[in-house]
């Protein structure tokens, strides 16, 4: 436990590794935040839910930290016209840095005095996947950050390699009709909005075992996909009018080509990899334009315990550092590379509905009308992800890495 | 059917008949429109989708009101920052009588000619069933406008009388675990969202057989409902924070007493009425207030199957004009006075999820992350309600008279 | 006094003669209101300044108009997301009338009753120029709503004929450096920012004897007048860039030819008439692309006294309800037509600038930022104008008759 | 000269040595840049009008760097509704500098070559004072960034000390009536906009010998200045209201006691020193309720001409390093610790109103509807400031250190 304590820890700070100080204190808005922000809040979660709990006398490494690293923190003086925003530049990196070391010191002590400890073992567990998932949170801003720079700057300069697979075809996995059981049922760590097993009926569909890809998506390009009202639904209509959407997020037309900004800078798009950083919304139009459908999130979880039921040990996650999808092993699994949109909007399972709102960082405080994303993405920590696990996002959102899986009903 | 059709018609003007030409014309943004605006919009609908199809050579009334009623139609000099808003003064109310009487006229002529036909009469029905949800729209609308009046001018002066319940104690309906079907069967009319009959699997459940009233909302409130953020739903704590969210649309506290605007003015609350003009966020936050949750959209409808399956006839709707909620018939059935949140979201039936989106005034093109109501409201037709209809709409808005019902798994 | 008054009063109404109730009551912004609210507006200043004032236990209309008159009124649930326009239904046009009649009634009884008291005469006088003021207004306000409708409805269907001015040259009147006067001397009305008479030195000037045509504007616009960021102010081309501003306003291209929205509707430009709706910021520009300036307001008005120091009577003002400029009179002399841009800030005059601002609506409120505007336009009544008359504006702002007369240093 | 060039170089550098690179990049919006914007701002400057235009086949530290360091770039991928705003973040602060480095190398070289030759002087000298003009705005700029870092951190731990001024009565200036020459004469450095020698017509007027104190404005809050319209210009007023605005900027009530931020953090208010970081709007409600008023900005040059027509040596400018007003010599002289707002508008001077505005750096291009302030402040660089010296802002602004100088008529 201890040793995967320090892994993840040192995997966050490592992450920033081959940026400058001037990156990682970038903050655009409340939802595009500093890395530095990301290392800061981490941080504090262990000392807000173990250390203070913990330790007797605790004495946090620094009294504002609280604010500035649970939330967003206002300016004193935001009442006045001409401070808007707040500043992000204090504490300096350093600092931040030291108030890793301070936390990391105690939290060694604690883990070894409480490794038997069953409730102290489910709440560092909690914090762990927290620090995981702000991993992933966090690389997602930097690529926002890195492609608002008018110098359009690289996270590396080098692209890493990966075998091309060879046959692209895409085959269906067929699900016959039936009673299903959906959600987390071991003694693993999982959000509570993954369990609340539960039986649900399914008919019959069948489902693709690849994503879509760019070349696919720039058909419906060619095809006029963003001009066709008929194929979006009114709120996706409204969306590309107003937002003069014409393409996925980070991507730019030059000399009459496309082009999309990567972690390596801009490329010329790889026609064979998944297309990714498109909406609900594309991802619903394109589906339409196919005569095809999204799965819902059960279609999803039911095929991949059919076909895929474990994550293949070469799957495409975060520990890669290829930040990008390959697509290599987009046939035949369900995992990595990127998150997949489904029709099903991010609800409490049954026996779940009423449940208490304790901590402001569960992820079940975010049910409503979010949409549900399933499989993980090129930036997920491998050790985050699970078959049930839910990620969720606004249907017009595209900063993570979210792609097309297609289905149909039989 | 051709009575129908005029009795639906002069049902639309006759809900004008109390109103100043002032009140028509005013149109307060691109969701409160004029009422005049929806008199024009559903006499165009049947010059769209009828006149021009089936008479030969038809000559619209006038060759810009398929860009007037189509949509909210915007300025011509929009471009300019000076005008940045159409305004809604013309075509005059009288022109819009005018053009009511024109296509009453060459309709009527039409529905004797295709008596029999049955793809017209399925588009005269679709045509019939706009104009009664746009009844209700225009009502709603109505009551905004009335209310955004400085003066409080009231749509009728003397408030109806009803007979007042006795007993309101909550009864309890229990349904037990099974498979479902749902979804429209017959052959009478309903909206395609609707259609796609399938089987869905319900755990054990129970729900209440009546309305949350305002004297338990005013219970919530007074325990401090609107500030404790551990009841509410993250979007929803956004929403109350950012809007000073105190209490239902329309309540005003005078004197430290709640009042609240009413098609006849500004009232005392009656508490054993239905609370309605709340949010989603707001009937979400209440239930796990109360320990309990908000029924599936396919709870409802199971329940509502076993226990009331056909509207009883004095049932609450827009024909009795009463204009409020009266809870008379609240408890044992599931029909009028208020939309019942769900916690469903507006998705696609299976079979169905793939459909074309060809009309712009297809309810399908509004899927998506809306939240399902069911079961009508004071506001509704009586007509255009079923079983099996779906309202929806977006978590936060409260135009609609929306109110809760109960309910817990077993 | 009394005669005036009426004559006045039923001006007001008079320019309403023919138009829709539906017209009347449009309300688009705070800044372009309703020709109703300026019959109310008008009403309640008598109401509040002299009736209150001069007659005991004076019973108001309406316990309210004071508050819905005085200002735009907010409405009460304006602190719901829902509900954040007003509604400017109420009360009705019908209504309005009535509350004119009746302040009509006692104002009648008192301007014979204090025929002879000084005082009293001089809060009339200003009662009555108010109205004179807001007869602009509500004209300009007016064609704003007008042209704000898709259907571009016409003020009057009948063009104004008027004798074409023959020759167009233009002369320059050449003024020597000196020691001028500033402000209003007389006893007659004004208001009091023209008042604090005080002297000026202008170095040596000379000024155009007529305004800028249409036809020279056209041929600043084929010049890339709106392209060339060097002919323009910062905060000029700031707003062109933001706006994307191409030509005045009302103007439209049609089948590449210019239009404009008038009175009468659209019609092709005049390209003899005045160029008007044009900013500060355009004037400016305009001034710079000829290689000449826009006079100062004490240029405008020493020029103006020792050239035609009273108005002529054939002038262009809105007493000959053309509601367009006609360039009649363009040449040899400053007044109607369209209100002249100078280079001045509307500022307080030596011995004015600590004045008390007691009454909200006293012009000198308006002191500050804005540029001063003289001469009085076509839809000015005559007898609100004067040879020293300051109109302000914000330098963007176009809704007015602006237009352009240019001058040099010599 | 080359003296100069370094000595003023060296000086923007030395102004962020006690600052973090954090601090040194944050960009709050367009009107608050990074300091490491500034630093490369000014450096561009003399790449783009000196060595460019002298050097045959200069080639320019970075091809972008006219892009970056011109204006605020803007985000290539600013249509997607997910990248608003351009991020900071590269250069980096040590590119910055290498680029300062650069073209300082190639500018020593060049400033002795042309040793002799007067437009390359006088374009030198316009460079100087461009990053003279720049080093009291990023001064200014960071003063608020700092501000809106949560943390309130300082520029400096230690406040410098200062004699305390012994008597600090008021004396009154008095100016007769008379015709007065204004603008800058010699041959030394100025903008364009001071130039225009011209004569003007002022009427006796008296002007205090230093500044208003914060003691006098609190009176001034304490009488409820803030909460009476009748002492309000009427945008004053809107500006008043909209922003609730109670107090200067970086003021703060705590426990009841007002305190502001300076640059070495939050502190008590020093009662006998200037208020400084008001609008337009306060100081001209404030000399009303005084009954008093603002001079003019012929009115302050005539009187600083008389009175101190050259800048005492011992003048609080930027050059002593205090970043606060200390009123050591406020009395007996018009220079430094605060720009003193005039009730001028920034107007062209006679003779200079069609200048043609070639330069999108040249001070003339914001001339328009701001208002004019004089004298310098604490940030202000001595050798930067002159008699003549014509600053401007927008009348709602307080960023830099505006104060407030009384006068009236006599």
């Amino acid at each position: 436990m201890l040793e995967t304590f320090k892994r993840i820890r040192k995997q966050s700070v490592g992450l920033c590794q081959s940026l400058k100080i001037e990156d990682l204190v970038m903050q655009l808005s409340e939802e595009v935040r500093s890395p530095k922000w990301h290392l800061g809040h981490t941080t504090w979660y262990f000392e807000k839910y173990l250390l203070t709990n913990y330790i007797e006398n605790y004495k946090p490494y620094h009294p504002l930290f609280e604010y500035t690293f649970r939330d967003t923190p206002k300016t004193i003086f935001a009442q006045d016209q001409e401070i808007q925003e707040s500043a992000s530049n204090r504490p300096t990196l350093e600092n931040v840095l030291q108030y890793r070391k301070y936390v990391e010191l105690h939290m060694s002590g604690l883990i070894l005095e409480y490794a038997e400890d069953k409730h102290f073992k489910h709440i560092l567990n909690e914090a762990i996947h927290h620090e995981l998932k702000h991993q992933e949170l966090m690389m997602t801003n930097l690529k926002t950050i890195m492609a608002s720079n008018p110098l359009l700057p690289e996270y590396s300069e080098m692209i890493p390699t990966w075998e091309k697979r060879a046959n692209y075809d895409i085959k269906w996995i067929e699900v016959p009709e039936g009673v299903y059981q959906i959600g987390h049922q071991s003694d693993d760590f999982s959000y509570d909005n993954e369990t609340g097993v539960h039986k649900t009926f399914l008919h019959a569909y069948r489902i693709q075992d690849r994503l879509v890809t760019n070349r696919e998506y720039l058909e419906f390009m060619a095809d006029d996909g963003y001009k066709r009202e008929d194929l979006w639904l009114k709120d996706g209509w409204s969306w590309v009018t107003k937002y003069k959407v014409k393409a996925p997020l980070y991507w730019l037309k030059m000399h009459d080509k496309w082009k999309y900004y990567t972690m390596y800078g801009l490329r010329n798009i790889d026609l064979d990899l998944p297309v990714t950083h498109i909406s609900f919304y594309e991802a619903e139009a394109f589906a339409r334009w196919k005569g095809l459908r999204l799965p819902s999130e059960f279609e999803w979880e039911v095929a991949c315990q059919l076909h895929t039921p474990s994550c293949p040990s070469n799957t495409n996650f975060l520990d890669h550092k290829r930040f990008i999808p390959v697509g290599e092993n987009g046939h035949a699994h369900f995992w990595g590379d990127a998150w997949e949109w489904t029709n099903s909007a991010f609800l409490a399972y049954p026996f779940k509905e009423n449940k208490e709102l304790t901590s402001t960082e569960n992820p079940s405080r975010q049910l409503g009308n979010k949409i549900v994303l399933r499989g993980g993405s090129c930036l997920t920590p491998k050790s985050h992800i699970r078959l049930t696990y839910r990620n969720y996002s606004f249907p017009e959102k595209r900063w993570i890495f979210n792609g097309i899986r297609l289905a149909e009903s039989m």
